[in-house]
């Protein structure tokens, strides 16, 4: 087995459940359902600047589709069908059976079809376009945030960065905190159904990938709207307040847990949703009419923090 | 202008023409028409594995929606939306300027709206995934071959790999030949409007990407037929006929011509088709029963062949 069409016919061309073509022609076909429209994005991870090198390769697989995933859910989507291209040094069985498995393992766990993709050789690097269904005009948009919106956070922030900075040597954590934080960095796990089931009842909606300074100050210039949030109402591990080490809840990237905003007379019904997909979830602020972001200590004091994110440039 | 986000904004974000929501959100929203199904593929181009090192961004960027195009075509669908991730080793304003121009050049002459990606540090790559229509049911497959089918191609075979072989040293080309070897190579011309109204009257359809042999083995694995061809009658410069280098012919990649077959009776159609879409067509052979690939020379002799085409791990 030393071909791409080997490759492709070994490890990736598995039994599709919604897709009129799948894998194996020039292109795969699928049917969008009346009174939906298609939602799509595209991610990319490459080795030393999205991964380490030698991560576990199943854990590398698991989280190239849920960074996607996680996208979908951002925009209260179903995801449905994605293209996986990736490029490797060399064809390796063991890396691509445990990365198969691993990738998946998440599909199938989220309900995904692989419908094509492409193979090569070449630095290590993966490419997933994600399709979902979203019902017509019901997409959460970035755009949509109101002056007196709660704004809400899903799990807690700040444990991949951390996981990331243990790794390298950059933090010591106890082995507890330090199993959770890596798997919170490897294995993601995106919110789909808790953003499935958000569209209508919430005002905007983005998906922290590169902190949650970064990603919420999206949600204010496109909606032109200012926030402020309590420090002390951020979820997070104890760890973080008594080391005062918030830049990993502040600016920390690969959360992957959604942010999103929405009228105070919707708390019920969000709160029942969360409750009903096992999400987590805490109010940290409010939508304010001045263009600004601010966060205040439990004294009501304003702190000074990084504006900047996570950026792969940098 | 050093982010991530600015690379986008400056380079990446155009205006979008049949999109309901296009770049800067989690992820981009399209509407499919009625009685139409979306047809999807993703093509991958790494450096010194797809394109030499030092290659006309702007040849390149066209070159990779091209490639993306062609396999949309080979499935008889009209492409409308693209998704374009890119990994550079650093931020190159040059490079980037006549990249995304050679990629609007081609986006805008076949009308693709962009509608999202990624970009990242990294080594050069380019990943793209290409969305567009097709009628319920009319999908051209490779699986409909039938025997006693003509087989169709579109162009000329075997330029483009003259023209890499040329710009490697390892062919020599009278100088205007040379200049058309490598506008094939670098710059190919998908056959969209053809593919599209093919549908309905052909068997089977498919892409040369990576040399004729090894496409049209693709059709007769999956139509369970075989094929006789006429070596003379493949269209190729007149070069290869003197020099008898069928190579660059059989087995030469990056063709990104239509391979089709379709009953002899629909040739009126097909030829008025090539004629309205300023297409060359050929026909080059015969689908037929016994499950092998024959060529024949002009006195009726079976020729012996590479049967291997392009692969990108080998």
């Amino acid at each position: 087995m030393t071909s791409e069409f080997e490759i492709i016919e070994h490890y990736f061309k598995k039994k599709i459940k919604q897709t009129a073509l799948g894998v194996g022609d020039d292109a795969a076909i699928i049917n969008v359902q009346k009174n939906y429209q298609l939602v799509i994005s595209s991610d990319m991870l490459i080795e030393n600047i999205h991964f380490l090198k030698n991560t576990n390769p199943s854990h590398l697989g698991w989280k190239s589709l849920a960074v996607n995933l996680s996208d979908i859910a951002a925009m209260g989507g179903k995801p449905k069908w994605a293209t996986l291209s990736i490029s490797l040094p060399k064809i390796n069985h063991v890396w691509l059976k445990k990365f198969s498995e691993g990738f998946f393992k998440c599909a199938n766990q989220f309900g995904i079809d692989l419908v094509g993709g492409d193979t090569s050789k070449g630095p290590l690097s993966i490419s997933i376009t994600i399709m979902g269904e979203i019902k017509k005009n019901q997409g959460l948009l970035r755009s949509g945030a109101k002056i007196n919106d709660d704004i809400w956070v899903t799990g807690q922030l700040g444990l991949a960065s951390m996981g990331l900075a243990s790794l390298q040597g950059e933090l010591k954590l106890a082995p507890s905190l330090k199993v959770k934080c890596i798997k919170a960095l490897e294995m993601p796990t995106p919110k789909v159904s808790l953003g499935y089931h958000l569209s209508r009842h919430t005002n905007s909606c983005i998906d922290i990938s590169d902190g949650l300074i970064q990603d919420l100050n999206h949600i204010l210039k496109a909606s032109k709207v200012g926030a402020a949030l309590l420090l002390n109402d951020i979820p997070c591990e104890k760890f973080i307040h008594a080391s005062k080490q918030y830049q990993f809840v502040l600016n920390g990237g690969d959360d992957y847990e959604l942010l999103f905003t929405a009228p105070k007379k919707n708390r019920p019904y969000i709160e029942k949703i969360a409750k009903k997909t096992n999400t987590a979830i805490s109010v940290i602020g409010v939508i304010t009419q001045n263009k600004t972001l601010k966060i205040m200590d439990q004294k009501g004091r304003s702190i000074s923090f990084n504006k900047k994110g996570f950026d792969h440039f940098a």
